[in-house]
C-alpha cells in the first residue's frame, strides 16, 4: 500500500470503530497534519476516538516515533568538556500544583557535574509552566537557536528551551488538544512528552509522574500505566529512562503561582525553602546523576556549598536574565484568615491550581500573555497547628477585580479541624527499565 | 447559568465522559458553530464523542431542535387551491443505491392532489443525490428563493430545492461529518434529517428507512431505531410522520448513477420500468397520501393514464428543465459478460454504489461536480436466468481511464450460479406514531 492510498476519513474510522492503526497510517496522518494535508478539524475526530477507544503500546511507540521524525532531533554527543563527553541528562513532570522544582533541581544537577538539555513547556490547564515561572526574572528568555543551546550546554552545562522545531507536529497537536477536550488522554500525553524529551538530545531521563487530585490522570492506577508507558518508548529510543511516582494531592511547596514559585525556587538554592521542595528535588538529583553514572557527590551538599547558587545565576545570566532586578510579584493582596485554631487539613491542589490560574497566572487559551505576579502564599501546610484570626492563605494579583474568583475556587479546598491528617509519603514508587521489561 | 458561562471543551468534555448535555449547552453550541464562536475542530471532537457515546432521546430533539431554530422554517400553511389548503406531504429516504425513488414519487403524489415541498440533498458517499440526479436534466435548476418554491408550490403543486437557508447548522455540520468519519451515527442522522425536514414546510412526511448492506446504518435493529427516533422527532414538532423500512440489499431498479436513473424513472412515469422501483413508489406514495387525508385516488392509476407524466413535465419546466434534450448518458461503455449460465445471485448494493461513485456519479469531497453521465445498468437482477456471454452489466462514463477501478468495486459484487437466491421483501415493516408513543 503506497502513501498516497491514505485518506483520513478512513483513518478516522479505524480508530472510531476500535480498531489497530498500522505503522503506514501513523506516519501518514502525522506527516499530513504536520504539512496540512489532514486538516484540524480532522485531527480532532482522530484525537477524540483515541482518547475513546486508547492505543496499543505498539501503535504509542510509532505515534511517538512519528512526531519525533516531524522535526529535528538534537544531537550533543560530540560536545566535550575536560575531553570527556558531556553527561546529558534531563526530567520531566507530567504536571503539578506548585511545581516549581525543575528551578532548583537543573542547578543542582549543574553542581555535581551533569549536563541538562530541557525543553519546557508553557502553563496549560491549572498546572504552571516553568517556562511561565521563569520568564518573570528580568530579561529572561527561552527562545534559544539550536546554536546558542550547543554553545551553552558546553559554556554553562544547561539550557532551558522552548521546543521551537523539536516535534512540530507535538506541538500543533498539544494546542489541538487543549482545545477540544482531549487532554487527559494517557496515550496522548506519554506520546507528546516523550517525542519532545527524546528529540531533545539527553542520554537520559527521570520522570516525575503525579499521582493525585491535582495530576492530569486521576487514578494511581493510570498514572502507574502512564510512568510506564513512558520508561518503555525512552529505552526504545536509546535513552536511559527512569520514573517517580509522587504525590499531588496537596501543592508542592509554599507557593504557586509565576515570580513567587521562583522567589521560593531561590530559598532552596539558598540552603532552605519547604521540606517537601528540597526533599523531590534531592531524589530527583539522585536519579538524574545515577542514570549518566555520576558518583561520590551528594546533591544536598550544593545547597548548602553554594555550588548550585552559582550555576543557577550562571544558567539565567546565560539566557539575558537579571536577577539583581526585584522579582514582580503581584502589588494587590488579599489574604484568608483562620476561622478557628487547630490543625490544618488537607489542601486540594486542584482548588489552589484553580485559584492561581483565576488570578492570572495561566491561560485560558494558547498564546495568551499570563501574569508574572498572580500566585498564592501558603502560610499553614497540612498537619501544621493554625491559630484562629492567622493568615493562612495570601493571594496576589495585579488584576484585584480577581479575587472574588480565585477566592471562590479556593473555597472548600482546605480546611482546620481537630484532627492532624494522615501524613502522606512524597515519593511513592519508582518505575525503571527493568519493570517494564519484566512485564 | 447564562450563555457566556459555557465554553466549548466543557461542553466536549461532557459528553465525552458520557454524560448528558443540557437544553442550553445544545443551543449554545449550535449557535456557536453556526456563528462561528464554536469552531470546526471542536465540533469535530463533539461529534466524534456524540458518535461513540450516543444521545438519549431528549439530547436528539433539543439538537433538532437547535438546528432548525438556526436559519428559517416554511410555512405553507395559508396556500389554497380551489379555497381549500394545500395537502403538504414530502418524504425522505435514509440513502440508498439506484434509489431514484423520488423522481416518479413526486409527480405521483401531485396527480392524486397533493403538493410537495421537497429540500433535497447532494450525493454523499457510495449513495447518489436527487439533485445531482435531476440537474442531469438540461436547464434543471435547484436553486429556488422561498418566493420560487411558495409560487411553484401554488402553481404546479411542487418544488424540489436545495435546502439553501434550512437549518444552516446542519449544511455545516454534514460537510464536516463526512470529511472526519462521523457520518454512520443515529442521532446525527436523525438529527440531520429532520432538522431540514421539519423546516421545509410539510404537514405530513414519509419516511423510507433502508436496511442491508447498502445502508448507512448496517443493522436491522440499528435501522428500526432511526425509523423510530426520526417518526418521535416528527411528531414532536407538529409533523404527522410514518416510517416504512425498506430492503438495501441490492440497487433498486436496473439503473444506478445520475442521468442512467432520470430515464429509467422516465420509463415508470411511462407505466414500464423495474417491478420494484414500481412497488416502491406506490407504496410510499399511498402513505403520503393517507398523511394528508387523500382517499378515493389509486396512485397506480395515474403511472397508466399518464397524469403523473404530464405533472413531472410540468414541475421539470417550472424549475428551467428541457426533457426534449437528449439525456446526456456518458458515451464511454464497459460491459460485464456472463462467464457462464445460471441464474444471477444476490447483487452487492454497496458493490454496486461504490463502482458508480468510481466512475465519477459521486464526489470525493463537497463541492466537487458529478459526473451526469456516470453510470452502471443492471440487465439481470438477482434470481433471473443468465445465459453465459450475455452482458449482466453495462458500465457508463466519460473518463474511460476510471473503468479499471469502478470494475474492480464490482468486482465479487454478483455472481451467477445454479441456485435461485431466496426472494426478499421489499417493504420489511412500518412504523407510525401509534408504535412510538406505546414504547
Amino acid at each position: 500500500m503506497t502513501q498516497s492510498t491514505f485518506d483520513a476519513p478512513t483513518v478516522i474510522r479505524v480508530k472510531r470503530d476500535g480498531g489497530v492503526l498500522t505503522d503506514e497510517a501513523i506516519d501518514w496522518v502525522i506527516d499530513g497534519y504536520t504539512h496540512g494535508r489532514v486538516h484540524e478539524e480532522q485531527m480532532s475526530a482522530l484525537l477524540m476516538a483515541i482518547f475513546l477507544r486508547g492505543m496499543t503500546s505498539a501503535e504509542i511507540a510509532r505515534w511517538t516515533h512519528a512526531m519525533i521524525a516531524s522535526g529535528d532531533r538534537f544531537d550533543f554527543g560530540d560536545l566535550r568538556r575536560d575531553g570527556k563527553p558531556l553527561r546529558l541528562v534531563d526530567k520531566h513532570s507530567t504536571g503539578g500544583v506548585g511545581d516549581k522544582i525543575t528551578i532548583p533541581l537543573v542547578p543542582v544537577v549543574m553542581a555535581c557535574g551533569g549536563a541538562v538539555p530541557q525543553a519546557a513547556g508553557r502553563g496549560l490547564g491549572h498546572t504552571g509552566g516553568t517556562l511561565d515561572k521563569l520568564e518573570s526574572i528580568a530579561g529572561f528568555t527561552a527562545e534559544l537557536t539550536k546554536t546558542q543551546i550547543r554553545q551553552q550546554l558546553q559554556d554553562v552545562g544547561a539550557a532551558i528551551f522552548a521546543a521551537g522545531d523539536l516535534a512540530p507536529a507535538d506541538r500543533k497537536i498539544y494546542a489541538l488538544r487543549d482545545v477540544t477536550g482531549t487532554t487527559e488522554s494517557l496515550p496522548l500525553i506519554a506520546s507528546s512528552v516523550m517525542s519532545k524529551k527524546i528529540a531533545e538530545g539527553a542520554d537520559a531521563l527521570v520522570l516525575d509522574t503525579k499521582v493525585g487530585k491535582g495530576a492530569f490522570l486521576k487514578t494511581e492506577e493510570e498514572s502507574y500505566a502512564l510512568a510506564r508507558t513512558m520508561v518503555a518508548l525512552g529505552e526504545a529510543h536509546g535513552v536511559r529512562t527512569a520514573a517517580l511516582l509522587t504525590d499531588m494531592h496537596a501543592p508542592l511547596g509554599r507557593a504557586v503561582g509565576n515570580a513567587v514559585e521562583v522567589a521560593e525556587s531561590l530559598d532552596v538554592l539558598a540552603g532552605g525553602g519547604p521540606e517537601d521542595v528540597v526533599e523531590l528535588t534531592l531524589a530527583l538529583a539522585r536519579e538524574m546523576l545515577a542514570a549518566v553514572n555520576v558518583t561520590g557527590v551528594d546533591p544536598a551538599d550544593t545547597l548548602v556549598d553554594g555550588s548550585a547558587m552559582d550555576c543557577f545565576r550562571a544558567l539565567v545570566a546565560a539566557q539575558g536574565g537579571d536577577l539583581s532586578q526585584p522579582l514582580p510579584i503581584g502589588a494587590q493582596t488579599e489574604t484568608v484568615i483562620a476561622p478557628r485554631g487547630g490543625t490544618m487539613g488537607d489542601i486540594d491542589a486542584m482548588a489552589v491550581g484553580l485559584a492561581v490560574w483565576r488570578l492570572g497566572a495561566g491561560r485560558a487559551a494558547a498564546g495568551h500573555q499570563v501574569q508574572f505576579g498572580a500566585g498564592v502564599r501558603i502560610h499553614r501546610r497540612p498537619g501544621e497547628p493554625v491559630a484562629a484570626g492567622e493568615a493562612l492563605f495570601t493571594l496576589y494579583t495585579d488584576t484585584p477585580e480577581r479575587f472574588g474568583a480565585a477566592l471562590a475556587e479556593l473555597d472548600g479546598g482546605w480546611s482546620v479541624g481537630d484532627l492532624t491528617p494522615p501524613p502522606r509519603p512524597l515519593i511513592i514508587d519508582r518505575i525503571t527499565a527493568a519493570d517494564v521489561r519484566s512485564r
